[in-house]
C-alpha cells in the first residue's frame, strides 16, 4: 500500500479541530478559505519543532503533535489572541500509519480544546521529522512585547525550570516516579497561557512567552520596550517537584535559563496586582511577581539583600556562527 | 561571532516585501499583527522545500528563497487570490551569513514584485536546509477545485514539462547553452500565474497549480469536481527549448507528469474561450486547451485521432507507506 500525500492528508488530517463559522473552504484544495470577522485584527504566528533539536528523537508521536501547537499557541497567548485556524506543514522521512495516527491525535485534542480548526497543510519526504505549524487569532486587545513601562512589575505564570529538568530526567531515562512524571510532562505537554493572557490583556502592559529561558526573553522585552527589567531569582516560582529534584541553586539557574516552560512573563502597573491575581486565580494559573521594571537598559538580577548578581549562561542561543 | 535566531531574523529578514496599509506589527514581537480589510475573504496556504528533495542541494541560494516562496504564491493564484503576507519557518545546519544573504535576497524580490510583506518567523537549526513559507492573500472570487462542469473546455497556462528536464539537465551538470539555461530558470524560478488566475477569475469554472504534474493535479480537478477530464496529450503546449532538447514522446511524457512546472490548469465554458484567451493576451501568458470536461470520473486521455491513451506513471507520490 502506497500512499500519496493526498491520500495522507485525507487520512489522517482532514476535519481536525473545532467547526468554526468563519472557516469557508478547509483542507484538500489549493488553499484555505477564511472570512475573518469584520474589524477584528488577527496576530500570525509560525514556530518549528525539529527531532533532535526541539524534541527528543524518541518522544511519544502525541506529544509531538500537542507541542508542535501548543509552542504556537503559547506565541498566540503572548498577544492576548483568540485562537482561529491553523496550518500543518510536516516533514517526515517515511509515513508510519501509528505514528501519523498518534501525531493527529495529540494536535487534534490540543486543537479542540482551543476551539480552533485545522484549515489546511502539507506534507513532505526529509531525513529529520520537523513540524511547522501556522496559527492565526483575533488579537482585539494585542498584548506586545515594547509596552512595559518603569514602575511596572514583573510577573510570570505557572513555574519555571521544569520542562528542562524534564528533558533531563528523560535523556537521561529517569522517567519513573511522581516528580519524573510531571516534569516530563511539562516537557512534552506545556500548557498554553492562553486563558490567563486574554483576562489580563487590559491590565498589562508587555508580555513574551518563556521558550527559550527566562533571562534570554525578558532581555527580548527589555530591548524591545527600552527599558531595564530587574528580576530577583529568589523570588522565581518553582514547583514542588523541581525543588525535590534539584538543588537550590541548581533549580534556580534552570528557572532563570531553561527553555521550554511556554509560561508568559508580562508586567503591569504594580497598583493593578491585586486585580491581576484575582483574574489570574480565576483562570486557574499563578501569577507570581519576579522583578520590575526600571529605567535603563538588559537584564539585571539582584539578591534577597538587594545584592546584583552575574549569570554568564544567558539562554538558549540556536546558532553558533563561524567568526568572518 | 555567534548569532542568535533573534540576531540572525533582526539581520536578514526585517522589512522584507512591500509596506502594506493592513500591517500593524511586524517581525519581531511574539506574532505579528494584521487588520485584515473588512469583508474579505483570505485564502491561506502553506509549502515546504527540502534540499536534496524539492530542491537539489546544489541549488543557489538566491533560487531557494525564490522558488519557496514562488510555490505559495502559486497557490495563492490557484484560488485567484491577491498576495498580502507571508511567514518564514527556515530550518538550517548551521548559520552560514554568504547563503542567507543571497536567500533572502530572493525571497525579498519575489515579495516586492508580488507587493506582499514578510511579517513574521522562526529560524531553527536541523540537519537540512528546509523552507516552509506560510502564505495569506485576499480571495474576493475564488477559484476552488470543485467547480469544473461537462463542457467545459480544460486549459493550462505557459508550457508544460520545462522544469522536469531542467532537473535533468543540472542533475546532470549540463548547464551550459540556451536551452540548458531557458529550463533550469524554469526549475529556479517558476513564475506564479498570479496575474492570469485573477483575470480568469469570474471566467473559470475550476482550477489547480500543476506542481506534481498535470496527469496528478488534474486528477485531483477531477476527483473534487466529480467529473472526468479529457486530456489531448497532443495539444499540451512545449517551450522551443523543450521540443529541441527532447524526443516528441518524451517532451509529452515530461509534460505529462513532470512536476514543479507552477503553470495553472483550469476549466471554462468553452463559449467564454475567446474571452478568456484575450485576458491572458493583457496578462503577458499564453493559454492553450488541451482538453475538455466530461460526465464520468478521473482522467481519459486520448489521441489526435480519437484513440484512447493508456499511462502507468501517474506523477510523483510522495510517499512509498510499507503495506501492513
Amino acid at each position: 500500500m502506497a500512499l500519496s500525500e493526498f491520500e495522507l492528508i485525507e487520512r489522517y488530517f482532514t476535519g481536525i479541530g473545532a467547526r468554526r463559522d468563519d472557516v469557508i473552504l478547509t483542507v484538500g484544495d489549493d488553499a484555505a478559505l477564511v472570512a475573518p470577522h469584520s474589524g477584528r485584527r488577527l496576530a500570525l504566528s509560525t514556530d518549528t519543532l525539529v527531532a533532535g533539536v526541539h524534541f527528543p528523537v524518541d518522544a511519544p508521536a502525541e506529544a509531538v503533535g500537542y507541542k508542535a501547537l501548543a509552542v504556537n499557541l503559547s506565541d498566540l497567548a503572548a498577544m492576548a489572541a483568540e485562537p482561529a485556524w491553523l496550518l500543518l506543514a510536516l516533514t517526515l522521512p517515511r509515513a508510519d500509519p501509528d505514528w501519523l495516527e498518534r501525531f493527529a491525535g495529540g494536535l487534534a485534542a490540543l486543537a479542540n480544546g482551543a476551539g480552533m480548526a485545522l484549515v489546511g497543510g502539507d506534507i513532505s519526504r526529509g531525513q529529520a521529522i520537523t513540524v511547522t505549524v501556522q496559527v492565526a487569532g483575533y488579537a482585539d486587545r494585542p498584548l506586545r512585547r515594547d509596552g512595559a513601562r518603569p514602575g511596572d512589575g514583573l510577573y510570570v505564570s505557572g513555574t519555571l525550570g521544569d520542562a528542562a529538568l524534564g528533558l533531563q530526567f528523560w535523556q537521561g531515562g529517569q522517567r519513573e516516579g511522581v516528580d519524573a512524571h510531571f516534569l516530563i510532562e511539562r516537557l512534552h505537554r506545556p500548557t498554553p497561557r492562553t486563558a490567563l493572557a486574554r483576562a489580563l490583556a487590559d491590565l498589562a502592559t508587555a508580555a513574551i512567552d518563556v521558550s527559550d529561558g527566562l533571562l534570554a526573553d525578558a532581555a527580548h522585552l527589555a530591548e524591545r520596550s527600552a527599558v531595564a527589567v530587574l528580576i530577583e531569582p529568589h523570588r522565581l516560582p518553582l514547583s514542588s517537584a523541581l525543588r525535590r529534584s534539584a538543588s537550590a541553586t541548581h533549580a534556580t539557574t534552570l528557572a532563570l535559563t531553561g527553555g521550554d516552560d511556554y509560561e508568559l512573563c508580562l508586567s503591569l502597573p504594580l497598583d493593578r496586582e491585586k486585580e491581576a491575581h484575582a483574574r489570574a486565580r480565576q483562570a486557574g494559573v499563578s501569577l507570581t511577581r519576579i522583578g520590575r521594571i526600571e529605567d535603563g537598559r538588559g537584564i539585571r538580577l539582584i539578591s534577597a539583600t538587594g545584592e546584583a548578581l552575574t549569570y554568564t549562561h544567558h539562554g538558549y542561543k540556536h546558532f553558533p556562527v563561524p567568526s568572518r
